[in-house]
């Protein structure tokens, strides 16, 4: 699992300071994860192949994690793309999408699949054989969605030393990766003895704009990584509260109450000049905290 | 006058190389023309302060002209702007942006008006004291305008010593800037005796995007400066034919014929690697081309 961050910075943009987007590796897919205006660029810099994003998420309609995207629909055409594209996000996504490239007379040469969410629950938005991808309701001005990644458990994991010289033959060993035991003679090897556990499945949540939420705690609970916005801090409560963004403070509470590996942080208002306040006021509350920064890349 | 080149790009954009957008300095205004993804990161790199631009217009709806408008609107509403802002564009900009502020739960907190385009003759958009703007009827596959900017004639200017030495008193210098003559004592001084004729008016063609198109050609007629894009070399211009784009020769024989001051090229196809090729080619018909660059400052 790979992270990069695209752009971490809220609202207006600067040169050096891009609004929301990122990119996750994940079992062989690369998810792109809101996609405020500047995203092309940012991806050109990470040396992203634009034809490998086959599926991308935004969590909300605000033009600070979304007035990228009609560029990057665009641009794929430009460049030839047959391969389908999915769009997941708010009702409307559609409607705007569809309006713009009516009024630029255009179109696009792939498939574009939208997926237009409007639940205040949780729901699976994508499924397969490796990775799930579901909303995490969250609380904000306007309709919004966080996102969590989590893989699905992969196979045993083979004790080679042990499981050949129990006699097994290395044709059997996929039946080892599926957990059977084997019959070598007359001798039942027991599936434990000549295979360790798999992998622990990586979970990465995706929470951004949100208001402090106590409410996403048991959607979240135990992953990887959690990116959680920190818009303010905590001298700017009032702020937070009236914006419905988060504080550093109120961002790795969430954290802890929901026994996350590492915290990431993001989203930062320009009014700060020293963003070592954000990590100060975070590891008050919770030990693991990663400020993010635009081009970082985080395995 | 003075010209900031913002973006001089086509297409699909990537570091360092922006998509159209412009800022006219005339006569104490700072027109944005064409506002491509990242505009509002470039006026912030060219140190352009926001709340200085009122009047914005938009050539067409393709997303390499168009796509940074609805970010800088979101922008100077967080910004706190009230300065009224004024958009010239065609029909549908107004639905387009109006439609993503909804999305976005959002409003302007500043006098919002559209000018809508869609008439295929050359329009006065915008006339004050000391400037005109009109359209320059393009011919693209979406519906395009050019814009062209004339400064008014100014006031004539006093040659303040013979002026003086005919006993003429300052406060009657506003009658001569008018042009009139004044009497003094039993002597009529005639007015271009002690004036020179004003400075002549300025006037700038933008012209982007659209093919070889010679009924342009009167709208632009002399003018000092004349950006006309220049998406391909003649090798291509089947491919300019096509999708209704110029070549650098194209651009240059228009801005022979109209018989303008300097031709400014730009909308340049990534496919180049050497830019001089487009100088080359242009100045075998006309010899006074400028390649424009993101940044440059024309003056």
């Amino acid at each position: 699992m790979k992270l990069t961050i695209l752009g971490c910075h809220s609202a207006t943009p600067h040169e050096n300071k891009n609004p929301t987007a990122q990119l996750l590796d994940i079992k062989g897919h690369r998810f792109l994860i809101d996609c405020g205006e500047g995203t092309q660029v940012q991806l050109r810099i990470a040396k992203v192949s634009f034809v490998h994003i086959k599926h991308i998420f935004i969590s909300h309609l605000h033009g600070d994690h979304f007035y990228g995207l009609p560029g990057l629909v665009s641009s794929f055409r430009l460049l030839g793309r047959e391969a389908p594209l999915h769009i997941y996000g708010p009702k409307g996504i559609k409607e705007a999408l569809t309006l713009l490239l009516k009024l630029a007379n255009s179109w696009t040469n792939y498939q574009l699949y939208f997926h237009e969410l409007q639940s205040g629950e949780s729901v699976c938005v994508f499924e397969d054989d490796s990775v799930s991808v579901y909303t995490i309701p969250l609380k904000h001005r306007v309709y919004t969605n966080g996102f969590l990644f989590t893989e699905k458990e992969g196979f045993r994991r083979i004790n080679n030393d042990a499981a050949l010289k129990s006699g097994i033959d290395k044709s059997q060993f996929k039946l080892l990766q599926l957990g059977q035991d084997i019959q070598v003679g007359d001798v039942l090897v027991k599936n434990d003895e000549v295979t360790f556990d798999p992998h622990p499945p990586k979970k990465y949540a995706f929470c951004s704009d949100t208001a402090y939420h106590p409410l996403i705690v048991p959607f979240i609970k135990g992953v990887d990584w959690l990116y959680h916005e920190a818009t303010f801090l905590e001298q700017h409560k009032a702020l937070a509260q009236q914006t419905q963004h988060s504080t550093a403070k109120e961002a790795a509470t969430i954290a802890r109450d929901a026994q996350v590996g590492r915290l990431l942080l993001g989203h930062y208002s320009s009014r700060y000049k020293d963003r070592n306040q954000f990590l100060k006021e975070a590891e008050e509350i919770f030990p693991n905290v990663t400020l993010t920064n635009d081009g970082a890349v985080i395995s």
